[in-house]
């Protein structure tokens, strides 16, 4: 462990975390107390710009690559990362000079929160700051990563930036997306002034802040979540046909209800996700019957499966037993049931050390930690394809985010981003 | 049993009665092979104007309401069933002396078939012309009834002609119901020109042959059912309040999933059915998540219950045990069930001295019987406050109603026809 590190630790200022977070949520602001950002509008723009600002104050170089993404390097005493200078300057070759990332996103939902995303790249904000009034230069350079369109509500696919920063989607391929009034990416970054034309920097590690998004740390009271990877998901369209017939002459041993059938899958959707370990979640949250008229049994009936699982076995395992579930179903009930999976994430377990690390360091401040897994999708995931990565998880209210009304605490927050601060600076080496 | 049963009781003419079905099919046939004939439009006038015609024809007084519903009456010898004459003469007070009548509706569902309802008035007018041919009269009259609007499609309340008739429903309150684009029952009656003054006849007995519109008959390879009676009916709007969340972050244990306790219900709903006796139905219809998203967990949603029974004793512990389940649900889910009862309609029992008659003049006539229920709602239902009522029943193709493939086969509906001759022959005296 480094002098610095046992003599003088920093510490985040808690007030200015803070009021960053409260002057970024100005920009879309909503009436209840929300904001609408969405990714790469004239309002995501002015968000960009804020924080831009903020890091170009605190010394960054600003490098922007073609898909958008904001890289802000903060050099440290074995350069910046990269070999040569300008737009084609090259990432080192040398693992051991490139940044300590954090990152994460400013665009949010239509009727999104404060935090979601954004208290990820202010926390990093926060750290440069912390470090600048340290006096703190680190071995290897540091890096605050914004991730275009994570949201994907106006574009689609969701964590679009880190996706293309990972190889997971072609670059051309996202830039022709466009959105209702067929705007395309391209056009939108061009227009916003975030069509970058510079090289993206590799990491040698990565941290995502993030609220949880979900109900555990507050439930159970623990201010930090050492995120241990992020579930799996394997999502299916369920169209059940049966035949629909009238409710009033139609004796119950004839028919073949397709409304029935799917009950009973949905409750095996829960049974499957029960009796599964590996943070297993089941979920039904989209249901269409026909012809939905209250006197006539549905004669088709049409429901998504949400399934995610840590583990890729154990996921594996489960959509077999629903697969097992939908033959029996169709037996017992007369009916047909046809399974289409659309959407295949497989699960990302993050750096043990890194994860281990969090977990150390929230302890050193004092603060109660737990192994957790990130139900959701983030741009660590994709980040953590290309090196090292972790997250480090703060409750929020109620668990609810992706609503105007998302809140967390700023004692929480400013644990958050104290562990961050312990976390680059080991990895950085000061 | 008179000299004419026993010696030369006459058959209809099944040709006859075939294409009398088809003539009046033809108005508002549809491209698919079914009928659209909405209740009180230019084209149910063209259908009524075509049987009244034919009623007239044969020999019959037509008496017209002011809800439209039109009475043809065959003079038997004891006289018509009125004491005076013009509109305001007034039923006989002589319950031996009023007609034997025969009815059901000729207005159809948007995409409707060449059978329901139609057959029923048809077969009515059939037995007028195979009594004419044979030279009978009937000791009392006999009367062929077109209720108005038996289908609801257009106007709101479903059978409204006969519930008027009945005294289910105040006349004034039908005539100034309204369909979507504002016209009301009063106006298209009289735009129509069914806008009738006649004092309506009281009946001594009344059949309705119809076809089944459910699949028993024909499954069990039978001809006639000798209709017990029709199910009783309590509709339901069910609403499930729980919590919605992200499907990812939120682990099983801290869910409260609407669709989850829904799916429950809807199968408690089928088990309340499959325990009960007395024709028991259970049937959920139409359903709504909310927000029904596929990634979010359900924190509402709405569906429907219809219960039928045969018995008003059963269908209320059907009842009681549908509360029941609702009050488990929330406690095993966490969740809030409210009920609200939308439809009460009592079971109806038909006569059983009629009903004995059907089933021992379709033996007879050598075709198969069973006794049945109706599942579905029937002009009869409402007549039968009124005076004994009895339905003869016949197979439809594979249960189909209320569609453009609406079929029946001419052997069976000539029976049916058959049957109800000698039920009215009998209760008429000939």
């Amino acid at each position: 462990m480094s002098a610095v590190l046992q003599t003088a630790t920093p510490r985040i200022d808690p007030d200015r975390l803070w009021d960053s977070l409260m002057q970024l949520a100005r920009i879309g602001a909503t009436p209840r107390g929300g904001v609408c950002r969405l990714a790469l509008t004239e309002l995501d723009r002015q968000g960009r710009d804020l924080v831009v600002g903020w890091l170009r104050a605190a010394g960054c170089e600003i490098r922007i690559d073609a898909i958008g993404n904001v890289y802000a390097i903060r050099p440290g005493r074995l350069g910046n990362g990269f070999e040569g200078s300008g737009p084609d300057a090259r990432p080192t070759a040398d693992p051991t000079r490139r940044p300590i990332a954090v990152g994460s996103h400013v665009d949010t939902q239509p009727t999104g929160g404060r935090f979601d995303g954004n208290y990820g790249v202010l926390a990093g904000v926060e750290v440069l700051r912390a470090l600048d009034d340290a006096g703190i230069r680190t071995e290897r350079p540091l890096c605050v990563a914004i991730w275009t369109n994570e949201e994907g509500t106006r574009f689609t696919p969701v964590m679009m930036g880190s996706g293309v920063y990972a190889g997971a989607f072609g670059l051309e391929h996202c830039l022709a997306q466009a959105d209702r009034e067929g705007t395309t990416v391209g056009q939108a970054l061009a227009a916003t002034g975030y069509a970058g034309r510079d090289t993206a920097p590799l990491f040698s590690a990565y941290f995502e802040p993030h609220i949880e998004q979900g109900p555990v740390l507050e439930a159970e009271g623990i201010t930090i979540g050492a995120v241990e990877g992020a579930l799996g998901q394997r999502w299916f369209d369920a169209t059940v046909t049966g035949q629909d017939a009238h409710a009033g002459p139609t004796p119950l041993e004839m028919r073949r209800d397709a409304l029935l059938a799917a009950a009973r899958l949905i409750q095996e959707v829960r049974e499957i996700a029960a009796s599964s370990p590996d943070y297993a979640r089941g979920t039904v949250g989209q249901i269409y019957a026909h012809p939905n008229s209250r006197n006539v049994i549905p004669g088709r009936v049409e429901f998504t499966v949400d399934l995610r699982n840590a583990s890729a076995t154990t996921l594996a395992s489960m959509v077999e037993r629903l697969h097992e579930a939908a033959h029996r179903v169709e037996t017992t009930d007369g009916v047909q049931v046809a399974l289409r999976e659309v959407v295949h994430f497989p699960p990302c377990a993050f750096d043990p050390a890194l994860v281990a690390g969090v977990e150390r360091h929230a302890r050193a401040l004092g603060h109660s930690v737990r192994r957790i897994a990130s139900g959701a999708g983030h741009d660590a995931v994709y980040v953590a394809r290309t090196c090292p990565a972790a997250m480090i998880f703060v409750p929020c209210e109620g668990g609810i985010s992706h609503n105007e009304i998302e809140n967390a605490r700023p004692e929480h927050l400013a644990a958050g981003a104290d562990v961050l601060l312990r976390s680059m600076l080991e990895a950085a080496g000061a």
